[in-house]
């Protein structure tokens, strides 16, 4: 195993010391307890957004505070979940009186300490609202999940939510669009190869050289099969069919397409395949009004990608829109 | 060898189909020849930029057409040059009639028809005034160079010559910015694994499983010398030393720091790298004023990184701040 780190224990302190010297002005962050908060927060009479999960997944979480999106994430040890004292100390920093979200990925780990965590705010009198995202079609259970996995959806709900945010919507309002975000979005992924965690050591499963594995997920669980490796056109059509059947998506319908890298993939590689989500889309009558292609929502250096579809409509489009200004997503800014 | 593509000689207009669906407000593409052009083109009175070279280094360069950086990019077939044909039609595409500026980076390919391009633009009245990028410490001269290759040095070139252009400064002006930054810009790279282009299916080098080459070119030539893998902070040491000797950078200089991923390298490691360059940098003295972080300059898949510095006077980072709004940059747009 070659990384560039300095030993396994330390990379998640490392990197949140890069963090820190590369856009301390704009974010505040701790150590101990790992956490990333927008530097301006809690901003007074705004509805706070919280998110977290295993590290990995860079840019996601860390990468998505500032204005417009989260107030704060708290990132665990490489896919492993971050603690509710974490999670806490995350709502309290951006508890600006108006009540603090939750947006919390469906995997066990991450769901129980977020309940305990908002539970343990309730108590500090924080209203925290949660949303809970679920967009893997590939599979109903998984090794960390019961129900579908939280994936690339997570992404926007941050990013439409944190806008309904700032605009001054409610903490009703901020969760009821971020659950609608959730519950129109879908998503599934695929991988080259696996990721190897630097606590490992190890590929975190074997493909054979002529293999990919469809329907895999951001911690290289398994998928739904494996498959001889073919072209994108292929590839494409095998992540396409499940999540177009699956909302379903109709004939008109406005969409948002979010083609991810799970890290180790080129951009050369994720425009051929978004050229072939646009044939297919086009072929089903949706309309692709906005879009969003490159290393989101990661497994380490896994090769791979995932596809996610979210339909639009005014309300959500807007808010894609609204400015935004983080590390990782920045636009009218 | 797997990758997302549907066959390796249609990679490159593949993903071309891909940019146009995603960003085809913005940007006019052509398949022939290749030629990614900004909508608006060509902007009266403007100066107009363009760049190319080989592709496998996105999102280099057609992620940089737009407002306030390049006006177009001409892409070659992997790691291939482009032909001054499409030089040209770059070249006429974007004429506004204050002339153009050719950023090239220096390899022989790219050299030879980047001249021929500007001598045929000559013949049809067109003024062409070329900045060539040889930042690269590494070695001085390598497999597709006399001198020094050109690397990390020109995103920033692109950035702040094009933000000079939009704010309507002359064909010698811009192009003495663009100098300017060249000149006071130097990089690094390295690897910890090969790349493999669709072409030839093969790595592009072998290398040991516990060795890492310092010094790597863009397209996996020969760096300086191999050794084993160490920690993050040992391959900061060795690719900023050069650096920080070359310009040389001085106690109290403002710069850019800048940590490149290779494409296949996790953000989460580049963001390790990047607490080590500040680290070192603080040690000389030297005040980071703007970074950059990420993907920007690739070589398809390879694992590994580059470093590049830039000396920043109040012009550049004014230039630097200006707004950008291209697919793969974008701020204060």
């Amino acid at each position: 195993m070659k990384k560039l780190i300095n030993a396994p224990d330390q990379v998640v302190a490392d990197a949140l010391r890069g963090i820190q010297a590369a856009h301390g002005d704009r974010l505040r962050v701790s150590l101990d307890p790992y956490l990333l908060v927008r530097a301006d927060a809690p901003v007074r009479g705004k509805v706070g957004l919280v998110s977290g999960g295993g590290s990995g997944h860079e840019p996601m979480h860390g990468g998505y505070v500032g204005r417009g999106m989260l107030d704060a994430a708290c990132p665990g040890e490489v896919f492993t979940s971050p603690t509710p004292d974490q999670m806490l100390a995350a709502t309290k920093a951006v508890d600006g009186g108006a009540g603090v979200v939750h947006i919390v990925k469906n995997y066990t780990g991450d769901v129980l300490n977020f309940e305990m965590a908002a539970d343990l705010a309730g108590g500090e009198g924080i209203e925290v609202a949660t949303v809970l995202t679920n967009d893997d079609v590939a599979v109903e259970d998984s090794l960390y999940t019961a129900g579908r996995r939280g994936v690339g959806v997570t992404v926007l709900v941050e990013k439409i939510a944190g806008a309904a945010a700032e605009a001054g919507r409610s903490l009703q309002e901020v969760a009821e669009i971020g659950r609608r975000v959730n519950a129109q979005g879908r998503s599934m992924g695929m991988a080259l190869t696996p990721c190897v965690t630097p606590a490992s050591g190890r590929p975190s499963f074997e493909l054979a050289e002529d293999e990919v594995e469809i329907g895999i997920g951001i911690h290289g669980e398994p998928g739904r099969f494996r498959e001889q490796a073919g072209p994108a056109s292929q590839v494409a059509e095998r992540l396409m069919t499940p999540i177009l059947e699956d909302l379903p998506f109709r004939s008109g319908d406005r969409v948002l397409a979010f083609v991810n890298g799970m890290g180790g993939t080129p951009l050369l590689e994720l425009y051929v395949v978004y050229a072939e989500v646009a044939r297919i889309a086009a072929a089903h009558g949706l309309r692709i009004e906005r879009n969003l292609i490159g290393n989101y929502i990661t497994s380490l250096e896994m090769q791979g990608c995932s596809i996610t579809l979210l339909k639009l409509d005014d309300e959500l489009e807007r808010y894609w829109d609204a400015p935004v200004d983080t590390p990782a997503l920045r636009w009218g800014a």
